[in-house]
């Protein structure tokens, strides 16, 4: 098995598994009041510094969800609804997660006004971000990297763009993709950013939304006061041992880790131009994160060439995993490509769990399926 | 050690744990379009239909969530909003758990009117139930087994009160201490049901909403349409298989392993009454859940003995952990319990696991943390 899916869901790191089985024998309830209840307490404190560290907050900034889209639904309701009464204008990019998306659409059925700003060839319009906080806003919501394509956006820059337009909007960042391969911390920028366990190495159903302190939203769960009052239920332990663990193991080597997923990045584009030469077209954004690569393989159908390497054991993907029922690419349309383009699209998405040896594999067995697919 | 707090959150079932296992390591997306994605898909289903067979309704009618209380705050905001227009009243009972009572409050704060029945002495008032019905209402929202007393209540008895009523409510029930341990069934009766995977020897972090089909309210995470659209987000496989399988080896064996826990209870209760004699003051609903517990230790607080007893490595609780930092028990006092009884009330959470030894063993050391305090 070949796995270059990884924007979509990573295989969980060794640590992650052995913490989530520590996490299974210590299995007390972190409120109950007796010594196993203490245990499970202490890893839960132990799990929120590891992440506190890695996100480079206050522990007291960090609170556990069910994974990015609860942290997206969260931060975007609970901070549009904070900030209505100064403004219902929300500005936004037009190729966000549908996590983000789709609540932004619910507040516009509301009264809201959600302003899109254009990614096109993958870069932001600041000067149209400029534009448009020259209004009072509630809220800006910017991803800081791409989903599909890798493009990644500057917070620092669009931090400073949001002070100087004194719009006294909120600043949330989705940052899923870039959470551990991006150097520049969003906690220094954003006043609320949403990070995922899967797409690290942890498991699915648990992530984190850092909110900076000061900053009161409405709790998202009501019920028995878990996570400072935010967010109530108890804990998934399981999840967010194995998120602590696979954070950790990623923060001790991050530069090393980061510059080996670009080599590999490098790797690939380096092969495919080499054994398709005109017939890749990559989608490259002018920044984007190590991890991810997006190219169309002009004149052939996504679905047969995932498909055919699928039965090959070879696993990319189109688009957002999220993405998969929608009927048009809206992500890829943003970044300009037309309909066939995006219709030819392939995702790859690079861990550090992957090797030169399967870039080239990958490589090879693409460039036979396109050949065979070609020719008839 | 000797885990009686099994209310709280149990020992994840060995099938659990290994289900656990196998996720981690078919780590696919299930949303993903190659083979990876179709066999975390495939166990995706598998799961469901597990789950829709022991709650005996449609796979369809199965929702997965990260837990009791987002079922529970789901179902309230949700079915109060959908209804909202043809009543404001919510019927409800003075003793829910926190993630039912929390959102009543919100929604109280925002013009519904929330009416509480008494549950006094763990007995549902069904003619305060009745007459509280003579006007349309929204919802109707009352748990099957209280998760302190263990008191039962009859939703077949509820349900020929809303429809006699006809005031046009749904019905919704906080399912989570039931599942698995009473026989009559929530989908019978209910419009939706709460249940949570981590009380019956699954894992922390996942759980099931039970909606009827027909029903539809508005979703409570938006984005890549998982689970029907109704609540979005990459689906945490790890618990919900871990989820399925302890259902499964539960649902084999119901019966028998329910049997089994009664047994436990009665020796347990006449174990105390021989070694305690007037010391102890049961809690006893007339009606109750074979799995709970609650008595009242006269002259010591719980905290001094679920501190003595957790020393000797033996662990029981006071009240729900979810209420662990509540001031008063509300629940105790609604079933008319003193101050005095309150503050002295252990509640023992019985399993399958637990053994007839380890329940004379904690009589014993309960029987001599009593004395030595006592005389003190």
């Amino acid at each position: 098995m070949i796995y270059l899916d990884n924007s979509s869901t990573t295989s969980p790191d060794a640590k992650a598994v052995s913490a989530a089985l520590t996490a299974m024998e210590c299995f007390g309830n972190p409120s109950s009041p007796h010594a196993l209840g203490t245990v499970a307490s202490m890893h839960l404190r132990d799990s929120r510094k590891v992440i506190a560290s890695a996100m480079k907050c206050d522990v007291s900034e960090v609170y556990f969800t069910s994974g990015g889209s609860e942290s997206n639904n969260t931060a975007i309701f609970g901070l549009a609804q904070k900030n209505s009464r100064h403004s219902k204008r929300i500005v936004t990019t037009d190729s966000e997660h549908p996590s983000v998306e789709e609540p932004l659409m619910q507040l516009e059925k509301n009264g809201f006004e959600i302003i899109r700003i254009s990614t096109k060839g993958g870069e932001l319009d600041y000067q149209a971000l400029s534009d448009a906080l020259s209004q009072k806003t509630a809220l800006v919501t910017i991803m800081q990297v791409n989903n599909e394509t890798g493009a990644l956006y500057d917070l620092e820059k669009i931090r400073e763009i949001i002070d100087d337009s004194e719009c006294g909007a909120f600043f949330h960042s989705d940052c899923v993709q870039s959470f551990m391969k991006v150097s520049v911390p969003f906690s220094k920028y954003c006043d609320a950013a949403s990070v995922s366990a899967h797409k690290i190495g942890g498991l699915k159903g648990c992530g984190a939304l850092f909110l900076k302190k000061g900053i009161k939203i409405s709790p998202f769960i009501f019920g028995g006061g878990q996570e400072n009052g935010f967010r109530s239920g108890t804990e998934n332990l399981v999840g967010i041992m194995g998120f602590a663990a696979a954070t950790d193991s990623w923060n001790k080597i991050k530069s090393e880790r980061n510059s080996y997923i670009l080599s590999l990045k490098k790797l690939l584009m380096e092969t495919l131009k080499e054994s398709l030469g005109d017939k890749v077209s990559f989608n490259l954004p002018p920044k984007s994160v190590c991890s991810v690569l997006n190219f169309s393989l002009l004149g052939l159908k996504s679905e047969t060439v995932i498909n055919g390497l699928s039965a090959e054991g070879i696993y990319v993907s189109a688009s957002s995993a999220c993405s998969t029922h929608a009927k048009e690419n809206r992500v890829l349309k943003a970044f300009g490509l037309s309909r066939e383009e995006s219709d030819s699209a392939i995702r790859v998405g690079i861990s550090y769990s992957n090797t030169e040896e399967e870039i080239r594999i990958f490589c090879k067995k693409l460039d036979d399926i396109s050949k065979k697919l070609l020719k008839k």
